[in-house]
């Protein structure tokens, strides 16, 4: 017998203030949720559960649409669900990259055995719906066009309805990525004509990472049912998954039951706020923490116009370290920021402030602890024109 | 703006007896860390936390390999990740299938692209050695040989170490399935020579469905470093997966968090109690159970001596309905068990007493019960004998 290696003592976590790209703000009732006592996945308590859920994430992705489900994995997850289902073996696809996200879908696009054009933009900038006609030029019988409207490498948020519109005139399916924008900013999968779109838990919705909500319309779930071949995942199978969440409660694979326990929290707390009334405030936070960014003299790097109110991305200023600025943060005032990743690592910070995190309270706290970062880092810093500035915007929202 | 179809209250769950297959006995210490505070996914804190998974994850699976890890999805993202991460368009496996989780493997290598050829057994019997040779046979360059160790749908536990002697004749890999064993059955990884293995979380390691422990050695992780092709899926791409796992700390997707609290949390338990403590608990209220179902004059539906300490099957009588008999049980004991699936619905029950729920208590509870309703349901039984010869069991191994 093999002894176990190390010794394993109780489980300490330290109390992160999580103002980074995600997980970022968990409600505290959705962790209570997730510690109730689990039934089993077939449970006729259970699949009312599940109906409830279902329900609450048509509320949250503004829809109609049948099926709207969480898929059992992380955001990406439901990214690779979402193209696997849809793309089939010498499909053509576009999709918009202007940041990791979207690089992601290419990948993905591709091991589905996609002819996939790019519309690109530079990072930090929205592709541009012209880039979008000029990559469908490329193209005989484009079925699909993939873009995120939260990229979350950048910051940028990524404006729909033209593409939309440009979805339309040739025929092709639209497909969004609304992981970071989910309940933080408007997703309006209906009234935009999103053909399917995909989400994450851990951002906007407030709840630990581990589902990913996805949505299809009844056109994007034609072409599911009419494919050609299997999807090449059997895990992430719509046409089985859809048995087992629709009227026929198929088994198919055992269904992350306390996680679904929390999502259902997460979204019913989303539903008591009121989504109008979320995105005012995920906007109002992020228009006071980058008017003190500003007041430290610090610049936004996700295009002016086009930024996203969940999670903003302020340029490392020249000379400071962007590590050193990060584990000050997390050793000193135990707040978590994200760094830049890709071309972008070294170069920016990432502040998210989402769902249960997006208040007053965190975003002066972050301007002070980083103004305290700058300052303790070579770059002397006063927090107090910062948290002026942020003071003035909330006094202005209130007037 | 669409409004939210129906009112969804707080969130009430029944408190059941999970007795079926799974989820099943869910420790209450893991419900607890579940609900612990959600770190960032790169978090220093939480590096040791998977790191110490990790090393409990090589215990439990009794190995020395580095990669063994929690994949995010529940048990069936682990058959699809460890399959289409080793097989690649155009080879050649063996399936041994006895049973509805060996088709699902058969259903995953045909659409890697493999040619798949079966070796069977009748559903309820394990697959002979010989079945497994003929297979071979019939294939030029045969790349692995997939089985399932614990038949969830009959409750057939299949003998490993003869078919391991044939895959090292032939140079083919040995994949194994372990949802319904782990930790409550022995599974020797390293001992029996299975090159890659995977199993769930709410089985018998009792933690809430979600992730997927799977374990590959070195010569199946070369396979996977030497493919042609990239695998089909980005979300399960091990070579991707691996490097956030490993000393890279690469970002991947991110981690199911909480849910990684209470796996660790379950494991801790395992190794707090010993492996083979833990089998042998399982091994004798397996025992005790079947001694009172025959004393019932019912009759256990998997081979002899190739039963699962886990999961039990037992015949449905003749005359009786077999789903008025589980919904009696939920209803009037808020016990759950599990019905037969594909060619058994309507003709076994399947009775889980995995982990936490391994114990007298519930296996008394469950035979008098069981007793009950067979009696309500227009069979005449009584539980005393049944009690009696479970006693009897109990009694001899103290002695």
């Amino acid at each position: 017998m093999l002894e176990l290696e190390v010794k394993v003592g109780d489980l300490r976590v330290p109390e992160r203030l999580l103002l980074g790209p995600g997980p970022n703000g968990i409600e505290p009732r959705v962790l209570q949720a997730m510690a109730m006592p689990t039934v089993g996945h077939l449970d006729p308590a259970f699949i009312e559960i599940m109906n409830e859920t279902s329900a609450l994430l048509r509320y949250v992705f503004q829809t109609k649409n049948e099926l709207t489900i969480p898929v059992s994995g992380t955001g990406s997850a439901g990214m690779d669900c979402v193209l696997s289902n849809l793309i089939e073996e010498g499909d053509e696809v576009v999709v918009a990259v202007c940041g990791l996200f979207g690089e992601r879908m290419v990948d993905i696009a591709e091991r589905c055995g996609a002819r996939v054009e790019l519309a690109r933009a530079p990072w930090g900038r929205m592709v541009e719906p012209d880039e979008v006609r000029k990559a469908l030029s490329r193209l005989k019988r484009p079925k699909l066009i993939a873009l995120v409207h939260a990229e979350t490498s950048t910051g940028v948020m990524q404006p729909i309805e033209e593409i939309s519109s440009i979805c339309k005139e040739v025929g092709a399916l639209l497909v969004v990525d609304c992981v970071t924008s989910l309940s933080g900013a408007p997703v309006l999968v209906d009234e935009w004509g999103v053909d399917a779109a995909y989400s994450g838990t851990q951002k906007c919705l407030s709840c630990p990472p581990g589902l990913s909500p996805v949505t299809l319309n009844e056109r994007a779930r034609k072409v599911i049912h009419e494919r050609r071949s299997k999807p090449k995942s059997w895990y992430l199978d719509l046409t089985m998954v859809e048995r087992y969440w629709g009227g026929e409660r198929f088994y198919h694979h055992t269904a992350p039951v306390n996680m679904i326990y929390g999502l259902r929290e997460a979204l019913r707390i989303v539903a008591e706020e009121g989504l109008e009334q979320r995105w005012r405030r995920h906007a109002l936070n992020a228009k006071a923490f980058i008017a003190g960014c500003e007041a430290m003299g610090l610049e936004i790097f996700a295009q002016e116009g086009y930024r996203l109110p969940s999670l903003i991305t302020v340029k490392v200023p020249q000379g400071v370290d962007e590590l050193s600025v990060r584990k000050y943060l997390l050793s000193e005032f135990n707040v978590e920021i994200g760094g830049g990743l890709g071309e972008l690592k070294g170069k920016i910070w990432r502040f998210g402030f989402m769902g249960y995190n997006s208040k007053r309270k965190n975003v002066e706290l972050a301007l002070a602890a980083l103004a305290s970062a700058l300052s303790a880092l070579g770059r002397p810093t006063s927090a107090s024109e910062a948290i002026a500035a942020a003071d003035e915007v909330y006094r202005e929202a209130r007037a």
